[in-house]
Formats: C-alpha cells, structure tokens, sequence
C-alpha cells in the first residue's frame, strides 16, 4: 500500500504546523486509497521518523515523501533526505523516494493570484 | 495601476531565490494587465523596499503583497507586514495592502498529489 508523507520545515507557531496536518486531511479527503501522514523537519512533532513509521505501522510499504516546500532549498534537497533515509533504516522492507518540492508550479501562480484579490 | 508585489523568505541559494523571479515571470505572462514585482525578506536581493519601490517607479499605486509562505508563521504574519509599513513610509501616494499567504489550500493539496507521482 502506498503510503504519502508530506514533510514541512515545522514551526514553534502550533497555527502553522496545524496547517500541515490540515493538508494531510484534504489530501485524504481526495485520496481515499492512500494512507497519508504529516511530519516536521525541526521544532515540532511529529518529526519524520515519527511520520514514516506511522506509514508503516498502517501498512504502508512503498512510501512516498513530498517536500512540502516552495522551492528547493537546503531544507527539501538535503536535510530532509537525510532525515528520510535514515528513518528507513529501521524498516527495511520499505520502499520510498522522495518527489520534488511544491515550486515552480503554474497552480502557485493561479494561487498567488488569488491571494492577492486582483 | 494595480501592482503586485511577491515576497518570499529570501535563500543563501541562488536556485531558491531564482523561482521566486520565475513565479514573478509566469503571473505577468498569465495578467499582464499587472505590475509584478517579487522580493526576499532577507538574505538576498531585491529586499522588500526595492521591490515595492521598483513598483512604484513603474507605475503603481495600488500594491498588493503576496506572502509567498505555504503557512501562517511568524514571517508572513508579522515580519513581512513591519518590513512593508516601513517600505511604504517613502510613498505615501501609494495605497497597498497584504494578502494572506498561500496555504493551506485545495490548489495545494492537487500539487503535493501531482509531485508525489501517485
């Protein structure tokens, strides 16, 4: 079963973790075939071996980490990469990659624009 | 003239802070009925006053910022607001105002869906 992580950098803000766990419920919501977690690179729980092996323990054995990020920074091209591979160290009969981060996307600038009420 | 000013964090890494150019690049190719300038918080140039400057020096005074934050936190709640009011003193003719940030949003949940590969 494909398992999604969705991974941000975490806040000391608990507004702005809660808005992770709220796109992992959307994403739910859409996707109610695939077993969706939520984790926070830094600051907050759950972190991401928490999130992977959350996945696993649902029964997740191919898991899919994306970068909740809005460009590829540091943070999605290698702190969360190394954070992901050593949390598959203890669940070796997982399979997982890590997909890109949100950005560059036209859906930001449709969504920029919206925001922007114009 | 309505002018549109995205503000991002702002990278040591020039990849980073060049998709926010390119977001900038792709909503004026989708409203060129706009002004759009993009800026970084910190860390990089065009810092926010150059940015709403630039704006204004072409024509707008009407500006409207765009958080480019995936979250509510302390940058796109309060930093980005101070930075703008102290921008904006050099131009009072200008009326401006800030929007919310991108997320949470469904247009986000159909992007994690699409770099997941799922």
């Amino acid at each position: 079963m494909i398992g999604l992580l969705l991974v941000d950098h975490g806040s000391r803000r608990e507004a702005a973790n809660a808005t992770l766990a709220e796109m992992a419920a959307r994403l739910r919501q859409r996707r109610p075939d695939l077993l969706v977690a939520h984790a926070h690179m830094e600051l907050a729980q759950p972190d991401i071996a928490a999130g992977f092996t959350a996945l696993v323990v649902a029964g997740a054995d191919d898991i899919r980490v994306v970068p909740y990020f809005l460009a590829p920074g540091r943070h999605a091209s290698e702190d969360i990469p190394a954070l992901v591979t050593a949390a598959a160290v203890a669940h070796p009969q997982v399979t997982w990659r890590i997909g890109e981060c949100l950005g560059p996307h036209d859906l930001l600038a449709e969504l920029a624009l919206l925001r922007s009420g114009v």
